[in-house]
C-alpha cells in the first residue's frame, strides 16, 4: 500500500427541504409534499450515507419569510425544527455525521448543550452544530424582540455562547459515572463540576443534567463570512462553510484559495493549528450524463423561480423593496454596507459582483439564484479536484438543486468517480463524525488524567 | 356484539431514567448505565406499546440535583433531553403517544411549538406535552435568573405560554399549503395567519415555520396540583397528571374521587365539558406471582434508599435542611405554605400527612419515598379497578419502581389481568395519541371549513 493521499471531506447540504434552490418545491423531480413526512428524510440521509458523506446537515432558520407575499405563495418557507429532526434520522443510519444549524441568539446556552449532547450520545457520537446569530427582523419578533441584535453584538454573544456551552459539556468528566450498585455510588463528586459563568451576557450555573458527549464536544461549524464570523471560525469552529459557488459560478479558484489562507492564518492568535479546522465551500453541481443533459437540467433549474419571486429575494438580500424599478436597467442606487443588519458578507459579495460586471437588476436576481456548476459527473469531478488540489478547500458542503434527486444523482455518478480518483474515501473507517473529519476529540478542561 | 364498557387509559411514566423511584438505578435488576443509550430506552418504549399502553410519559427537569452532596453521589441526575430521545423513539414505534414535560418558565413558546408540532408531524400525530412550571432555584440558576419565578406568576407565565403555542399551532389552516408546481403555488396566502400575541409576558408575531401539527395540537397534560395548577389544569389540560400514590400508599378512593371532583366542576366555567380532560393518578405497582413475592419486592425497593438521601429528599422537599434534627422523633416545627417557592402542592401533602400521623422524620422520609403498592397481578388489578369504578379515575399514570423490569413484569401480568375484565383495551384502534385517548382535534380558530 502506498501513502495514503489526502482525501476530500463532503456534506450533504439541505437548506429547503426540496433542495437548495428557493424553487426547488417546483422541479418536476422533487416530492414538494413530503416535506412533512419522515420517510422523506430518511431516503435522503441513507443515500447521503451510501455515498459514504461525512456528514448530512440542515440549515434553519426561526420565521416564515413573508415580507414579500411572494414568499408565502411561491417560496416554501416550512421546515421541521432540526433536533427534533436529527434525532429521529439518527436511529435510521449508522455513520454519517448529523449536524444543524442552532442560532446563538435566539437560544438559552443550557438547552442547547443539552439537546446537542443527548444527540451525539443518541447517535454513538455524529452530532455536529452549525453556529449561526441569525439574520432578520422577523426573526427576533418570533422572540419578543423588536429588531435583530446588531450585527457586532451577535458575533459577541455568539462567541460567548460557544464558552458556556463547552463548559456545560465538561460538567461531567468523562470518568465521572460510577454506577456502583452495591457501594450507592452513581457518581464521583469530586469529577463534577459547576461552570459558574457570569457576564452581562449569560449567567449559568451548571452543571449539565447530561454527561459528557462521546465526542467531547459536537463538531462545531461556522458559516459567516463577515470579518465577526470569521474571527470566530479562528477561535472556536472545526469546519467551516465558506460561500463558495454562492453568487455566480462558483466564484473563482483564486478567491477561494484567498479566503482558505484568510480564514486559516486567523488561528495562529487563538493557539490552534491550521488541521483543526476544516474549511468546505459550498458547491451545487447539476450533473447530466453528457454535456447537452446537463446544460438542459442547469435550464429547468433556472426556470423554476417566477420572476416576482426573483427579485422580490433580490429584495431580501438587499433589505430594500426594489420592486418598483425597471428591471432591465442597473440597479438605481449603490448597496452600503454600514448600517446594514442582515447577511453582511451576502451583501458585500453582491456589492463585488457589481463592481465587477454591470448587471441590470434582472441579470443580478438571476445570477444570485443560479448558483449551480452544469457539467458531466467528469467535469463536475474536475471542478472539485482543482479547488481541492489548489489549497481552497479541504472538501465540500455540496448543496443540491432539487432533492431527493439531485443527491441520488451524486452518489451514483460522481462520488464513484471521486473514489476512481483516489480523492475520497471507499468507505468510513471511523464511527464518530470527529473520526470522519480526522479531528481530535478535545480535553475535558478539569480532567489531570485525559481520555481520548 | 354488547355496549362498549368504558374502558382506563394507561401512560406509562419514567421520571428517572432506571425508575420512578430515586433510587431505582441501584435495584438488582435495573440497567444503570443504560441510561445514555437509545438501545434501554428503545426496549422500554416498544414493551409499552407491547402492553398497548396509550403513552409514553418522559418526566424532565432542568437541572442536576445537587443541592446536598447525596444528590450527586447517591441520586442520578443526569437524563437526556425529551425532544431529542421522543422524536428517536418515535422512529421506531408506530402507535403509542409520545409525550414529555417541558417547562413554561424557561423556555420560549416559539421553540416549543415547533418542537412540538415537528414531533407531531414526524409521529403521525402521537405527541403530547406536560405543561410544567419547573419548581427550584438551580434551575433558574441555569437560565439567567437569580431565584424561581414565583409561584402565581409561574402559573400566569403558563396559561400565556399555552394560548401561545395554541396560536402558533394556527398559523397554517389545515388546507393551506397546495404544492401546485404547476402554477408555482405553494401555499394559499389566506390561510396563513400572523398571531401578533403581545402582552407584557410575551411578543410573538408568527406564523410558524411548521405547518398544523396532524393533531391540530398535540395532547396538552398538567400535573399541578396547587389552586393556580388545577385551574390550568381545567382552562387547558386533556389529561391530568394527579398526584395518585403519591406519598403513601394510594392516598385514599375518597381523596382520589374529591380531586377528581374538584378538577372536573371547575371546567364549566371555561366552557368545557368533563369528558375533554382525562384524570390520571400516578400508581406505582410493585408485582410479585404470589403475595409473598410482591413484599419481597417491596423491601427490596424500599431498602435502596440511603438514609442521607432519604433525608436530604426530605429538605428538599420541605425547603430546608433538616439533616441536623434526631431521626426518631417528629419535625420540631410545622412546615408552612406560605412564601414557599418550590411545590406546593407536595408541601401541602407533607403538611396533611402529618396532621394524619404523627410521625417520626425517619417514618416521614421512608413514607415519601415508598410510594409503591405490592400485591399480586389480581389485587394489582382490583385497586386499580376500584379507583376507576368509583369516579377517581379514567385511568392511570402508571410509575415503575425499576426499569425495564417493573414494565415488563406490568406488561405480561397485569395488562391482561385488566383486559380479561374488560377494563383496558385488546388493541389500539385508531392512530394518534387523540384517538387512544378519545380526544376531540380542535379546530382551528381561523377555518370556517372545519377538518377533522
Ligand atoms: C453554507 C452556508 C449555510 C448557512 N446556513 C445558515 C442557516 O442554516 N441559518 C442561518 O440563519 N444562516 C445560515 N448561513 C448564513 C451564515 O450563518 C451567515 O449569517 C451569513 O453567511 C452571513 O455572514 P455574516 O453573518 O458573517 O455577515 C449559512 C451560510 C452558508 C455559507
Ligand atoms: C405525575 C407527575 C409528574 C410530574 N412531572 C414533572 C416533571 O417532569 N417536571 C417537573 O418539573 N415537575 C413535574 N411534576 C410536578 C408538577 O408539575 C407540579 O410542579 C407539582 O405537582 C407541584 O404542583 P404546583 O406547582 O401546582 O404546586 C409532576 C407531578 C406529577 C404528579
Amino acid at each position: 500500500m502506498g501513502i495514503d493521499k489526502k482525501q476530500m471531506a463532503l456534506g450533504a447540504m439541505m437548506y429547503f427541504p426540496a433542495g437548495e434552490h428557493i424553487s426547488s418545491w417546483r422541479h418536476p423531480e422533487s416530492d414538494a409534499a413530503g416535506l412533512l413526512d419522515f420517510n422523506y428524510y430518511k431516503h435522503i440521509v441513507q443515500t447521503a450515507e451510501r455515498g459514504k458523506f461525512d456528514m448530512f446537515f440542515y440549515a434553519d432558520e426561526l420565521y416564515v419569510w413573508d415580507r414579500f407575499e411572494s414568499g408565502i405563495v411561491q417560496s416554501n418557507s416550512i421546515r421541521p425544527e432540526p433536533f427534533t429532526l436529527l434525532s429521529a434520522l439518527s436511529v435510521v443510519t449508522e455513520k454519517i455525521g448529523l449536524a444543524a444549524t442552532v442560532s446563538t441568539t435566539y437560544n438559552e446556552p443550557y438547552h442547547i448543550a443539552r439537546k446537542l449532547a443527548t444527540l451525539d450520545h443518541l447517535s454513538g457520537g455524529r452530532s455536529g452544530w452549525n453556529i449561526v446569530t441569525s439574520q432578520t427582523d422577523e426573526e427576533a419578533r418570533n422572540f419578543g424582540k423588536d429588531k435583530h441584535l446588531e450585527h457586532k453584538n451577535r458575533y459577541g454573544r455568539a462567541k460567548e455562547f460557544v464558552d458556556v456551552t463547552q463548559g456545560l459539556w465538561d460538567s461531567w468528566e468523562d470518568d465521572a459515572l460510577l454506577f456502583d450498585k452495591q457501594s450507592g455510588s452513581f457518581a464521583d463528586k469530586d469529577k463534577l463540576h459547576n461552570l459558574n459563568y457570569q457576564t452581562s451576557e449569560f449567567s449559568v450555573r451548571g452543571p449539565l443534567n447530561v454527561s459528557r458527549p462521546p465526542q467531547g464536544y459536537p463538531v462545531l461549524i461556522q458559516a459567516g463570512a463577515s470579518e465577526a464570523g470569521k474571527e470566530l471560525a479562528a477561535a472556536s469552529a472545526e469546519v467551516v462553510f465558506a460561500p463558495g459557488s454562492a453568487f455566480g459560478p462558483f466564484g473563482t479558484v483564486e478567491d477561494g484559495v484567498q479566503l482558505y489562507e484568510d480564514i486559516k492564518s486567523r488561528m495562529t492568535k487563538y493557539g490552534r493549528s491550521r488541521d483543526e479546522l476544516l474549511i468546505l465551500p459550498g458547491f451545487m453541481p447539476i450533473i447530466g450524463r453528457t454535456e447537452a443533459e446537463a446544460a438542459e437540467r442547469l435550464a429547468i433549474v433556472e426556470e423554476l423561480t417566477p420572476e416576482k419571486l426573483g427579485v422580490d429575494l433580490l429584495s431580501h438580500y438587499l433589505g430594500q423593496d426594489i420592486s418598483g424599478y425597471p428591471l432591465d436597467e442597473p440597479l438605481p442606487f449603490v448597496p452600503q454596507l454600514e448600517g446594514f443588519n442582515q447577511s453582511k458578507s451576502n451583501l458585500a459579495r453582491i456589492i463585488q459582483l457589481l463592481e465587477r460586471e454591470n448587471l441590470t437588476i434582472r441579470q443580478l436576481y438571476k445570477r444570485i439564484n443560479s448558483r449551480g456548476v452544469a457539467g458531466t459527473p467528469a467535469q463536475i469531478a474536475d471542478q472539485m479536484e482543482e479547488w481541492f488540489v489548489s489549497g481552497a478547500a479541504d472538501g465540500f458542503n455540496i448543496m443540491f438543486p432539487h432533492l431527493p434527486g439531485g443527491l441520488d444523482d451524486f452518489v451514483d455518478l460522481v462520488v464513484p468517480e471521486l473514489q476512481r480518483r483516489g480523492l475520497f474515501k471507499q468507505d468510513y473507517t471511523g464511527n464518530s463524525l470527529r473520526d470522519h473529519f480526522g479531528l481530535k476529540r478535545p480535553a475535558n478542561r478539569y480532567s489531570t488524567v485525559q481520555t481520548s
